[in-house]
């Protein structure tokens, strides 16, 4: 099932995707909801980030170039990091680059949303407590990371985390690819298999050190091919199953900041 | 004035304290808000974390042990971190010792609690952004930071933010004094002025990367002092104008943790 999160005359709304069209719900997407008898054709709205997530957490470096390359022993506390809530913006919107640098990195992510509360999760149980899934644009600006390596500040601008277009529910996210275009040349396509860290490892890991919650979105690593580019570069993130998540870069040199 | 969150009965309420005792507010604490005729003795209530944060923001290593020793350029980008909502507890709590570890660290720390959207805002104009202050106790498992240093799962596990008991809008963040108390036994001590990032320029480089927002709550650095402790050992964080925030170290070994 596609859920998808969108405007249409200034009013926001929840639906399921079908064919073309979208079926506007009631309720929680969550948990209970349901059809309404209001009916959009699917180019017809503006999508937003398909959820307003409970957190963001990433995972740094975890794809390989090749299975052969995966290596034969984890890391003992794998590399995660939070992103602030106001980093994200959903299709079409535009990312941002601070005013003191010109160039940042895209990381076209499958991103995983959880849909209950979930601590300590055996690694078999790990779908169990799955939403869905959308694509996540992991922007980091490595410029500003600290000495010490440490990466916040550079993942942390807002609109950093393009979210979209859709979540679908019914996705095998151990066999999908996940690509990723500038310009229309192609930069990334990588199967989730070349994952360092797999997605079961990871949610279970995640879940043995903090309870998940419904709305947590997790960004999977993004494979290699993540490069920096500049204002008026156009991103498109795409996995087959889910859709295209398309975002320019603008500088902040040219739009106008308030408090 | 002092704001408190409390529970009496199992109902949740928000409250200003004067003179022992509590009067019952309604509304939004952030903005407006009015008195109800209802009031409590603030010593027959359960202080809860006094507000449910929008995000809590951590610095990193930021105390000299006295003025002399504060450097003279500061770092080009701080050391920060984000530590998960799920963390929270309220005064008089258990803060729950990971399974696999025997021993973590406190860390008392001034926190400073947002009060409205706080974007590009000048150092001189920081503290018009604050809400409020309370006390924060930055628990760290060491242990589990990354090989490369990256904190994140080290700061994450459940329980390890206490927060409380109150917070107090009328303070001199500049002026105050951050102590910690183990079994007794005074462990940190230390005034505001021995910040290396200090707050004006803290919430101003902030607020220059991200949209601060209501409910923020920036975790200020814990002064020199901070160690290991072990189950059944209490802990008291104090700043004599807010309070004293008291919890006790219990193992993960002895506790039963469900799905």
């Amino acid at each position: 099932m596609k859920f998808a999160r969108f405007a249409k005359d200034s009013e926001v709304f929840y639906g399921v995707i079908t064919n073309g069209i979208i079926k506007v719900i009631k309720g929680d997407m969550f948990g209970e909801w349901e059809n309404t008898d209001q009916l959009f054709s699917a180019n017809e709205v503006k999508y937003l980030a398909p959820l307003e997530p409970n957190q963001i957490i990433g995972i740094g470096v975890n794809y390989v170039g090749k299975v052969e390359d995966l290596p034969t022993t984890l890391p003992e506390v794998p590399v995660f990091f939070f992103k602030p809530l106001t980093t994200i913006i959903g299709p079409e919107e535009e990312i941002v680059i601070p005013a003191a640098i010109d160039h940042v990195k895209f990381e076209s992510e499958l991103a995983i949303i959880i849909g209950k509360n979930a601590k300590n999760v055996a690694e078999e149980d790990v779908l169990d407590y799955v939403f869905g899934y959308t694509i996540g644009n992991d922007v980091t600006a490595p410029q500003y990371f600290s000495e010490d390596g440490t990466r916040t500040i550079g993942k942390s601008f807002d609109t950093f985390t393009p979210l979209g277009p859709f979540i679908e529910t019914k996705l095998d996210p151990f066999n999908v690819k996940i690509e990723a275009r500038v310009n229309n040349v192609e930069m990334q396509n990588s199967a989730t298999e070349l994952m360092i860290v797999p997605i079961r490892k990871m949610i279970s890991y995640l879940s043995s050190v903090m309870t998940l919650k419904k709305g947590d979105v997790i960004l999977t690593g993004t494979p290699l091919g993540a490069e920096f580019v500049g204002a008026g570069d156009i991103i498109e993130c795409e996995i087959k199953e889910i859709g295209t998540l398309r975002n320019t870069f603008v500088s902040a040199k040219e739009t106008i900041e308030v408090n």
